[in-house]
């Protein structure tokens, strides 16, 4: 294990290996034999459970249910919204036939050519058609309204340069599809999900967000309005972390969704789409931890606490194993999740550094002398500060220590963040701060789609979102000079 | 409501209809858009959850832990296990393409023939092959076993004539797949594993099942044996309801994947499967309902107990509802889940109908009398009867209700089987009894395929196993008079 640690590249010296290195090497995911397709392996994937359990009892709580739909979508579906097929239907997995058959040539198998689709299949790559197909025989009058589904599922978009968590063929994600009998109401809706979303980032990963919206060309194909979360990381680039689209009535229009409403008369129905995935791993990853490796939020810890036991010989280990495991089970019991960790063919330096590789919020260390004295040795991976403690009153500790480095996780995480976050006036401002500090800008923007294509193309910044906190505040655009009411947010993004 | 219930043929007269009525009008599920795909309903998917949620805890509780797999599978990975490809490679979705374009005619979209695949991909019909793969990265050292992983996927095979539930194209399911150090350990967990589906399906599901071995010719494609639930159906046919399978070396030997054991020698590791999937629901349904529509066993219905207030007038409604959420709160606090169905839009007829359709266990209806006196009126879904009872340590009465209704439903369908099973001993009354009883039948059989084979193809019945409760006892086999030490279990099935 310390040799492999010492494979953990620095941040500072090469962040995107680091973050890689970390993924791999702290057993969270890695890849696989199909080109962008990735294994999540269970350490990743017992922290993406944490992640779907917090998400789906939020979604639970504001009248959501679940349900599923088909992987595959006809290919004709995709035609049906004009700027829909635009964004999605191009880079997508194909399915065109359904049958394999031996090979003549008795070289195992090969693509049976009379089994053709009349119709290609797409694996989905988010799934507005498939779903507002289904609702059109859902919806009939005022009363069938609202509708308020999400599905967890796979989704594959053909890329061409992944990398794990942050963007690969094949993910995991929900996608919420809520039907409205009125304008007002998805709105609504729109602006609920994004706080749902905004509300887990910080209170469950410990990592600050901007909600905002998108400005036009940055929009959900197929969206009126897009909303945003929006993240800083270590490296100073923005991560969109969860959107929340306004559809207006563009699905229904396009799959004939019409409802009677109160006065008998037709309408189309009014949507929403909303979706989070396993990129909130890269988030998670990228935004806390350090060069020793993961940093977890105890939240989403599989293992809060971790006791090891130092011993000399059996009897010890067993004194000292037992001993833990009061301890450990008196955690369990206010709800922390623990492991004692007594396995004797690894050495005590290698335990600590594996779990200081995979983020364990805690360690209790128990020795002979602590054994004798009632003592233990804590250390808190978020700080990397240690401490000898009594055991007595230990679980209270305990407790409030765990809630301190969730709290402690989000302020640095908040601070850096501001800190990170520069204003400025000129577009001369603007490339200085972007090449020398990077992180958010805050800058005037006269809502054209010239200057935020000038700025992304010279500087590779777009416009992250356009804040809906953000205060009114007379300007100008740092390239037209036209006149502006409020600063939006630019960064280099990933 | 009343109307649609009518559309419910009965059991009796069209069994196969029957089914189909339920899960639509119940809303389980329905036929999407794409031939051989299901939509999971609200309704029908809240049922899955609860399944998946038990059965999650026992796999945790047992050891093991989830992670998350590839969807594809390169076509060459099927071609390594000689039985598997000729089992799972033939019917399957085949990726050829990753792009589509506009087409040139200007209508929509077409396959870009310059985006096929060099290697075709296939949408997984199980995930053996591509887990293996990976796996052999995993192990070296038997200090790397045993690998104890589960996951939950959609699965996709191409079947021509699809039933909800029962048999559709896409599916989702839960894969085991697990790697040892010895035969004895991976045979342990082959029956460790079976153990926990019948544990599931009795006391859960309410589901009396048989656990056995499968025959050569009807086991899993890959595997040196398969073991099996089967339960038996209303309408006297078998389902299969989970199976559990004992690898052998195969999958390691066609992966290479090998590993050091203690003494330093290299060898094969040993590997087990096993996997439920959505076709549970489709046994749910079929082996507890009635004419009148589903019978949900309580520890899997989205809403055990319904609350319904009888009432003319808006202060009466609000009164009796106020009251009703009282004891619903209460019924909460103990664990059971409850809705009040306060609607104002629709008749309280139509309500109880609608429920009784949906299988909630328990109904409470509260009128003005009841409200004065201080009683209720509960029905019972499984047993159709009805009683009025005080309030008074109403909570506590019906706790035990719901135990007694979950209790009475397993019962139900294992007094109903104990009769569907018969034994016999001559290939007459096998007849006899398949064509005018149907069930189960207990026969004694040789061990060769011919006999086998040829029942199966006069009759349509199968070996659905070899029971492992089996008492040795001689006989002859019914077709070759060769003597036999025990009897097999023989049905028609789905």
């Amino acid at each position: 294990m310390a040799k492999e640690l010492k494979e953990v590249v620095n941040k500072e010296e090469n962040y995107s290996q680091w973050y890689n290195n970390l993924v791999v090497k702290a057993g969270l995911a890695e890849n696989s034999a199909v080109r962008g397709c990735m294994v999540i392996k269970p350490y990743g994937y017992a922290i993406w459970e944490k992640m779907q359990a917090a998400l789906d009892k939020m979604f639970k709580d504001t009248g959501h249910m679940n349900a599923y739909f088909p992987l595959f979508i006809p290919k004709s579906f995709f035609n049906k919204e004009a700027s829909h097929v635009e964004g999605f239907a191009k880079e997508c997995a194909v399915v065109t036939h359904y049958r394999l058959k031996n090979d003549p040539d008795g070289k195992g198998v090969v693509v049976d050519e009379d089994a053709k689709l009349e119709e290609e299949l797409i694996v989905r790559p988010t799934s507005e058609t498939i779903i507002w197909n289904t609702y059109k025989n859902w919806i009939q009058s005022y009363r069938d309204l609202p509708i308020l589904c999400n599905q967890w599922a796979n989704v594959v978009r053909w890329e061409m340069r992944t990398r794990l968590f942050l963007r690969t063929a094949e993910f995991l994600w929900q996608e919420g599809h809520t039907a409205h009998a009125t304008k007002d109401e998805a709105l609504e809706e729109t602006r609920k999900m994004i706080g749902v979303y905004a509300e887990f980032a910080e209170k469950w990963m410990g990592l600050p967000v901007i909600i905002g919206h998108k400005s036009d060309s940055e929009r959900f194909a197929g969206a009126e309005d897009t909303m945003t979360i929006e993240a800083l990381m270590q490296d100073g680039k923005a991560l969109q972390s969860g959107t929340s689209h306004f559809l207006g009535q563009n699905f229904a229009k396009a799959f004939d969704v019409q409802f009677a409403n109160k006065d008998g008369k037709l309408d189309y129905v009014w949507a929403t789409s909303w979706g989070v995935s396993t990129r909130l791993m890269g988030a998670l990853i990228m935004a806390h931890s350090d060069n020793n490796g993961l940093v977890l939020p105890p939240k989403l810890a599989p293992i809060e606490v971790v006791l090891i036991p130092i011993y000399k010989g059996e009897d010890e280990l067993r004194e000292i194993t037992n001993k833990l495991k009061e301890i450990g089970d008196r955690l369990k019991k206010v709800g922390i999740s623990v492991k004692v960790d007594d396995r004797d063919n690894v050495r005590s330096g290698f335990k600590f550094a594996e779990y200081e590789l995979k983020g364990v919020p805690v360690r209790i260390v128990m020795g002979p002398r602590d054994f004798k004295n009632g003592t233990v040795e804590i250390a808190r991976r978020d700080t990397l500060t240690k401490e000898n403690i009594s055991q007595e009153g230990l679980t209270e500790y305990i407790q409030k220590m765990v809630e301190d480095i969730q709290e402690n996780i989000f302020n640095k995480a908040l601070n850096f963040r501001n800190e990170m976050t520069t204003k400025v006036d000129t577009y001369e401002e603007f490339k200085e701060v972007l090449e020398n500090k990077g992180g958010f800008i805050l800058a005037h923007w006269d809502g054209t789609p010239e200057t935020e294509e000038k700025i992304k193309n010279e500087t590779k910044a777009t416009i992250r979102c356009i804040p809906v906190d953000a205060p009114e505040e007379d300007g100008v655009d740092i390239i037209s000079g036209n006149p502006s009411k409020r600063r939006v947010l630019f960064a280099k993004s990933y």
